[in-house]
């Protein structure tokens, strides 16, 4: 196999490494089979080509135009992945890890693809949050609105996931509006080439969008300010050289950090030997310490257990652990592959040293296990260590020293309280799991443990089939902690695509925040409509455009006509006296749902036309009764619009209910679907 | 008048000022007033203080008893203003900059008190977004809260506002269940004391909550780990010092930080002198220059106005500012009072020298101006300075110098891009203000520069008269800038109380996200009801208690009936043709309001009891038409419990619609007031 060259893309072209780049060996045979190192970095080039063509260009798309381009980027990605695969193995990865890395971050991609159509708006300012009336005539309101930062996001990424780790950073960097500048890890970097290449031959992102950096970074971090933003994967060692850098500091440039993380795994006390969330823990256990050999932020590091479950514990995990096949990740049978290097097999091995001063290694000799397919000499093997701490109150070493494979401390607590101090101890992780069936269990250690954790996973029968583990971060949830993980937040959903934005207060007239957010603000003007807006297509409506209904009397017999046919004899509605006794009520009133019912009735357009149908209701509130011989009108004004298909969009109505005095009755929001 | 020895309260008790404590000169007659300085720290203590004794207290209220203590101290100092209103005029403070500090302090803790009843929880857990769906069957799910973190809060407030910037941290941090330890700056600690000291005197706020440091935090920094956070006011300079701590970077303390903003005003390019918006313009400049005598970080700076109406701003300006009256606080008709101290004074003509390199001074010669009722040699008073920069492109120190004092410089513009760019120059500001009525400046003034600012503020004709001003911030609002504003965020209602929160992930069952969050989740079990729910009353009512209600066939005739009755002849509910044309529909399908009233129909209970109203809907969507012959049958679930009042509260129910065959026609949520 000839030596890869991992090349970078710097403003816009290719660059080979320089003479002086590192040789990055296989973790399987040892043998060189990449060369990594930039040969010259040209910040300001590189930030220019960020700054002046990429982000431009992705701020002129709306939030659904980077989604759309998010989701055929994914499409693309998700028919390329078997070179992927194939170069993967080298890094010591088997099959089941690829899917984590390659699938797991074409299926992150995805997810912020649908979150983009799904919760931000088809436009380029997105709306946080609700309107804030900050007087009392309501002609000067509030509201706030998130923009994208307009310098580059300098993503840093671990060795261990260089597909889904470069993924995970860039979907929602790219939904945000933002480019980004990637420096995937050395030792992986040619995977990270890989997958990095393909995304620039997709041809789906705009130019300036991604650029590449296999190799050291330079001076670059002196070049950023508060308009960048740097997301950082890795040891708390790197981090805190980095964010230490006085430019970052004092551009108060944000730096999300992944970092080191002690995660935790109670057996809660109701998970009994025969239990299967005793089955469950064993098995979760024995994946967490094997996957990726270990070599996982998330992975369990400390097995927490009931004192009294303590001799079960080791003796299920060690029969599992034993049994693990170790040896040629390409075998189909093997059920874990190599560590990433030989130099990182060294660190692990110092690392078990450290914690084997506080515990007994119960199984795994590194002198002593087989390795199938493979060479033991040449390739960074080692087999699943798991130490049994005695007394984990008095230990410190094995509450924080990570060591980055397949190693696991086991520790007995007493009772529930005992297992979240010790959860603590970690001071700050990525994700604590806990396997119990029991509510009371499960909200005593959240409340005791939550504020230590990034995650807290729960794992019981009933999830079981359908959960998707302990150690996989998604992209729906939050992925980070507090103290040692780093105090960083990825992810999240729409939260993870907040950090590349700069969430801004606007406060004004109604019409000026109609004006900035692109959605109508109650008092502002209404549009001038050109006939009934249900008799015109999605694109013919204009923002603010209004229509005034006819007014209509309730009568009593109203009343109680409503209350017969529906069966609602509420005796608010029917019986004066008992009616007049209630706190809200000054007598008989109508129904709330004869309201909306008659208010459609004063809108709604009987034939056949754009408006497709009303698919929701947002927000109803009934702000004042309706007693009979009152007279009621509606007013409908557009408020947002977001087109949903070719054929048709969403339009958002704002409706008001007024009485003959116009006092507001009710007021909400109409969904309904409207040809384009 | 005596000295005032500054006293520091640390682990519940109070300390006098040690020997070398530093002396504090009035602002206005430059005498030694008070004496600062704490005698010695023990960190360990304070922190024990704070962890092991307010930390615990306050969890074990909920957000709505917090809010409610809160709204409590609110009006007790409303109760106590009159000590700190005479106190504050030596700092140099007008009786309308008092409004401002000592007012605007109480009201941001009415605002907090009020939000944290109407946006949180009456519970311990704060459930930050919606559930996410995990699994395709529903049996794994995902959803976000936030729990206090177990640390302190350490405040290390400006001197320009001693009372406001005391409450605007500490009511979040309260509210958040987080003790605080505050540290006021030394030239205005004696005022920062006597409100501490009414606060504590209050005997509102549980043992431990607060702790006050009267001068120097000794090696506390080094004492902080991840559960602990740091909220900065000050310089620059100082924040750079405070978060380079090894401490503070190695244990991820979360360091918010607001500091130098070069805060920009624009005056839109439709704003001609004759308009009001010119007025406003003039004004407002005049106000923010003025108020406080310009020591405030939100003040306007930088006056980018149209190049053609230079001329004019310059004339309207000078003769405004030339009439300002400048002197003793305490008189009422003093405009301006002192800078807080005659170094401050220094301080602030170097920096104003440094912009007179790139810049002419118009108005406000500082070695010839009246100064009434008090000697202008012995207090640290000043004239408004008002600079012009002909060529703001090519100047620099303009755009970078925050001399904190009544000093602006004006530029111009050529265009509203330029304008743009103008304002951005300043790298990341608190607020930027832009004077005009024309939606489309706004819209493009707005997009082009949010990212560079934490807050823009629009003003004209149409919210003058409510509008809070420029250099307000609202509790309601986010405060804080990118950039050399220091990155960080505070208030924004919620979203400033987040900050003293952890923010975790949980994922698990439906049952377990219902114990932990202690709201109903769909897909967990159903409670054991006894009874109807309707009749009995709030609190007697679980969580997850559940009726199903008969089924109820829909007629065509039902369908007819309502469309005659309501007037909603929509052709999808009568012609079998056209609404088979529907992309929705599979023919005639029935109203989504006669689902709702005969939903009603089914649940409510008709005779007085304790379901008093029906408030509200919330999230209805309609998921599955229902076509003539189609059984209908609603399944109502307590979802949320909130107390309202002594006599009632609200019961949020989730309520969902199915068909004869078990699909789900249509979801919502259902808010009732419950009797207690």
């Amino acid at each position: 196999m000839d030596v890869i060259e991992v090349e970078s893309f710097l403003a816009g072209q290719w660059f080979a490494p320089g003479p002086d780049a590192r040789p990055v060996e296989s973790a399987v045979t040892g043998e060189t089979i990449a060369r990594v190192g930039c040969p010259r970095i040209d910040c300001g080039t590189m930030l220019d080509y960020a700054k002046e063509v990429g982000g431009p260009k992705l701020r002129s798309m709306t939030f659904h135009d980077r989604a759309r381009m998010l989701k055929a980027l994914a499409l693309y990605l998700n028919d390329h992945r078997q070179p992927l695969y194939d170069l993967s193995f080298s890094t010591g990865a088997t099959r089941k890890d690829h899917l984590i890395d390659i699938d797991g971050g074409i299926g992150a991609t995805f997810v912020f693809a649908s979150k983009g159509r799904r919760e931000m708006p088809d436009a380029h300012v997105y709306l946080d949050g609700p309107v804030e009336r900050l007087s009392r005539g309501g002609s000067f309101l509030g509201r706030h609105i998130a923009m994208p930062r307009r310098g580059v996001a300098l993503h840093i990424n671990a060795f261990n996931f260089p597909v889904w780790g470069m993924l995970e950073k860039l979907a929602p960097t790219l939904l945000a509006g933002m480019p980004a500048i990637i420096k995937p890890a050395t030792s992986s970097a040619y995977v990270a080439e890989l997958a990095f290449r393909q995304i620039l031959d997709s041809g789906l992102l705009p130019e300036g969008a991604i650029q590449l950096i296999s190799g050291g970074i330079g001076d670059l971090l002196d070049f950023l300010d508060g308009q960048d933003i740097i997301s950082f994967t890795g040891s708390a060692d790197t981090a805190l050289k980095l964010k230490a850098t006085h430019a970052i500091l004092e551009g108060a440039v944000p730096f999300i950090a992944e970092q080191d993380s002690l995660n935790a795994a109670v057996l809660g006390a109701d998970a009994a030997p025969e239990e299967p969330e005793f089955g469950l823990f064993i098995k979760e256990a024995t994946r967490e310490m094997t996957v990726k050999a270990g070599q996982k932020c998330t992975a369990m590091r400390r097995l927490i257990v009931p004192a009294t479950r303590m001799q079960a514990v080791i003796e299920s995990l060690s029969e599992r652990l034993g049994a693990v096949r170790v040896g040629d990740p390409t075998d189909e049978r093997t059920q874990m592959g190599a560590l990433i290097s030989k130099s990182h097999r060294s660190d692990v091995l110092e690392r078990a040293d450290m914690i084997a001063t506080e515990a007994e290694r119960i199984c795994g000799d590194p002198m002593k296990f087989s390795v199938r397919g493979a060479d033991r000499s040449k390739g960074a093997f080692l087999p699943p260590m798991l130490f049994h701490c005695a007394d984990p109150d008095a230990a410190s070493t094995v509450h924080a020293t990570e060591a980055f494979g397949p190693v696991a401390t086991v520790m007995g607590y007493r009772d529930t309280a005992h297992a979240a101090v010790l959860a603590n101890r970690g001071n700050g992780s990525l994700v604590a799991s806990v396997f119990t069936r029991c509510g009371d269990i499960a909200r005593e250690l959240a409340l005791e443990t939550a504020s230590y954790h990034g995650r807290l996973y729960f794992n019981n029968r009933d999830s079981a089939t359908e959960s998707t583990g302990h150690g996989s971060p998604l992209p729906h949830m939050v992925h980070g902690g507090p103290g040692r993980a780093g105090g960083g937040e990825e992810q999240g959903g729409i939260r993870g695509v907040a950090h590349y934005m700069q969430r801004t207060a606007i406060q004004g007239s109604p019409d000026i925040l109609t004006a900035v957010g692109g959605v109508w603000v109650p008092g502002s003007l209404e549009a001038k409509g050109r006939g009934h807006p249900f008799r015109r297509r999605f694109g013919n409506l204009d923002i603010g455009e209004t229509i005034h209904t006819a007014k209509r009397e309730i009568t009593i017999e109203d009343i109680n006509h409503f209350a017969e046919f529906t069966g609602d004899r509420f005796y608010a509605h029917l019986d004066e006296e008992a009616a007049a006794a209630n706190p809200f009520f000054p007598g008989r009133v109508a129904h709330g749902y004869l309201l909306l019912s008659f208010a459609a009735g004063l809108f709604v357009e009987p034939s056949p036309g754009p408006v497709l149908a009303n698919t929701g209701l947002d927000s109803l509130r009934f702000m004042q009764p309706v007693s009979p011989g009152d007279r009621i009108a509606a007013q409908l004004t557009v408020k947002q619009k977001t087109i949903r298909n070719d054929d048709y969009g969403e339009v958002r109505w704002h409706v008001t209910l007024t009485n003959q005095n116009g006092d507001v009755c009710a007021e909400y929001e109409l969904l309904t679907m409207v040809a384009r």
